[in-house]
């Protein structure tokens, strides 16, 4: 029997924080050693970030780019922890210091944890090489809840870049938002987003990719915020161990 | 035994006659009197006006608002036959002499004839009429052929125009398109529209009812334009013998 | 501004009793007034029946067929208040107490309140009135969560005998459960079950009404079992002040 | 200007054959050399086998096993051209001749040739590979026309096989067919199987994985079954000048 991965969570208050805690808590192949606070900080069960690093086997980071980058540069010099880092807002100097870091310890880096959505960005940028713009149309719907304020989605919009991807192209130069009037015949090559607002839906993105004679869609549908929790802790098992390097939740999950 | 209903078509070489001849000669419940020509024509399968008035129980027109006009009052002088007109682009004053002849002959006029789609129109009024606007958000998503050039679809309107009735709204102040960028949040009672265009398809709508822990979908899928055809023959058998009157779709379907 | 209406709860700590204290603490259209404990208990926020009786507008009732009837039954004679009741397993000599009951005072029964499948369930009668077995199959899928036991779910039979009673059949003699291996052609008529197990999925069902030339399909998505407790409530406000009588969910939604 | 693609078609009076005539017809990137009849064979616009040996680039067949396999034989001894197979049923001691040819001409044999089919079987082995089974359910489920005489289709074995194949284990061991009754919960590992038949649904197959907080769905739709033909073709562009080898239509797709 392996003994469990010890991790050390910095933001532990956060929305993904308090989803992770009950997590690590019910799943014996994880040890939590503590919620990290601010230097000298202590109790309430919080840990200062050296005795994290000099405890944890992985470090789950919720906080912000600058604090983030800061953890990351203390972990390199230390020679670890890994770090799987769910921060956002970064600054390109504060990329280029995970970018060194990585080469001392492995650190992997995602704006979205969820397994599925991440799937699902590998199969469409596969899908939308194999198929040629001539002949396959690629379209993508999503739905959420009534209370989200822009559109499309930061997930229709991560999909439609793995799409254009793929094609060799850029999302910007393709991509074609709320059809509306005399739109005249859809050009070939086009990324279409359409958009729907209704009730307390989750989460919903399909992208379609239509020929004359057939469609296969890929989707994924929500069911629970959870899911994101889930797939930080699954990066953490992942990542434990690693060689040093960046890495994306693509490589958690295998896909090429 | 009953004898085949006797059925005459105006229009017969446009794109529903053409679908239509092929189904009424499959079908023993029908007999085909011929083809409308010009008054006077004849030969080539064709009768003029007062030969297919005379001859036929039902008259299927698919030609033009102004031709459609003339032939109703035609049949209407001579108290039959009954008539199912698909002809659209109607004047006032043509609709009103369509209105006046009803008193004397039933007559039936569809934009649609699709069963489905007028199914799903009645039923879209219904939900719309027992979900209060305040809890139940209404969505309209469509997905058409990358050939189509004006969205949304008039399908898609029709049945926007189902929901906002059966709220007792007028749709123009409720409906909502394109939806892109900064939206905020949704308004209750919107009806917001969505538009697909991918590949093949035929045609896809989906009118979703969504509150904050459940959704109802009410959706056509059409498979084959010759839907139309059939939904006009379902009609013709619907109206032979019928009392005077004007009717719809909805009355075919008994629905309320 | 009218004054609230006054609930009491029997049942109040069982599954739904719990879900909808919550949203009637929330709501100021309601007032709660206890929940109901075994006569002569008081105390843990609990009043007797005779109290609740006496105090309530409207009773919901959760316990089981022996105890509602009971309840039923004093309420009728006092002469109020009007009952929602989601208990089953109702013997028949309690039923026809029900039924004599509701010459007194309103009650509402129902094995299921959300409103979504109520809704569901009255658009499915009436499209299966509507659509002729001879040209349309139904069709019903349905996907639930891994837990769940048996198969098709109660709310797919609801939607399959209400399909049935629209067809003027018995589903008994129509339904087609499990297809597998060689199944010759599917009959006109038959009335198909498919399931799906599968994750978290908290419920959907779908019926088809599927032609040669197009599909309609009618579906209900489960976001959170919190839409029972919703409905149970849409069902007291609904019932509050109505003659006496027996009510289903679909009076409330007004179909017919 | 590339000289067109010159193709002979054996098999060219069965569905296939007239399906693909047409296409190649419209296809200025293709020349059509001539059917294949029987040796000796001539007018008819047929040619024999020498004679299409000698003038093809690549041949499509749609015979049968062991008419297929002696043509491979003649094409390898004259070094070309170049063979599409479609035919099925094969003998084991055919397929060992495809072989042991296919080391002096490029061969490509499917059993399906819809594109988009076999992106979704590519796809799906990648997900199964990737999605471990405790955690994530796979269900297959697929909905053809009402004349189909047996379940599951042929495409949702094989797209099972693929899941199943992506996990490291048999389909037989894990499958789980027609789900009824006191079912208890679903075990993982299991790949569940649905099926609906309704009206003149072409073809409609889905694989879910689905995990307790999100599915992810992969999904395709036939349109027509011209798809079938068309896929043959791309078959036919893709092998054409390719070095010897036996290939599928994953090759095509650039699958993994």
């Amino acid at each position: 029997m392996t003994s469990p991965i010890k991790i050390a969570v910095a933001g532990a208050s956060g929305r993904m924080g308090r989803a992770i805690l009950p997590l690590l808590a019910a799943d014996p192949d994880f040890a939590f050693v503590g919620g990290i606070g601010r230097e000298g900080s202590a109790g309430d069960g919080l840990i200062d970030r050296s005795a994290a690093i000099g405890a944890a086997d992985v470090i789950l980071d919720f906080t912000t780019g600058r604090a983030a980058a800061e953890l990351v540069g203390l972990c390199a010099s230390a020679g670890g922890p890994a770090l799987v880092i769910g921060a956002t807002g970064f600054e390109p100097d504060e990329l280029e210091r995970i970018a060194e870091a990585a080469r001392t310890i492995p650190i992997l880096r995602s704006g979205n944890f969820s397994i599925g959505v991440n799937m699902l960005v590998g199969l469409v940028a596969q899908a939308a090489r194999a198929l040629p713009a001539h002949g396959w149309d690629i379209e993508i719907l999503e739905a959420h809840h009534n209370r989200k304020i822009d559109a499309p989605s930061g997930t229709a919009l991560m999909l439609g870049e793995a799409a254009a991807e793929g094609r060799g192209v850029s999302l910007a130069s393709v991509e074609r938002r709320g059809r509306d009037g005399i739109t005249g015949e859809r050009p070939p090559g086009e990324i279409g987003f359409a958009v729907l607002r209704a009730g307390g839906l989750v989460g919903e993105h399909s992208v379609l990719f239509a020929a004359a004679e057939e469609v296969v869609t890929l989707s994924h549908s929500a069911l629970d915020r959870g899911m994101f929790a889930r797939g930080a802790l699954a990066a953490a098992r992942w990542i434990a161990g690693r060689a040093p390097g960046e890495y994306a939740m693509g490589d958690v999950l295998g896909l090429v």
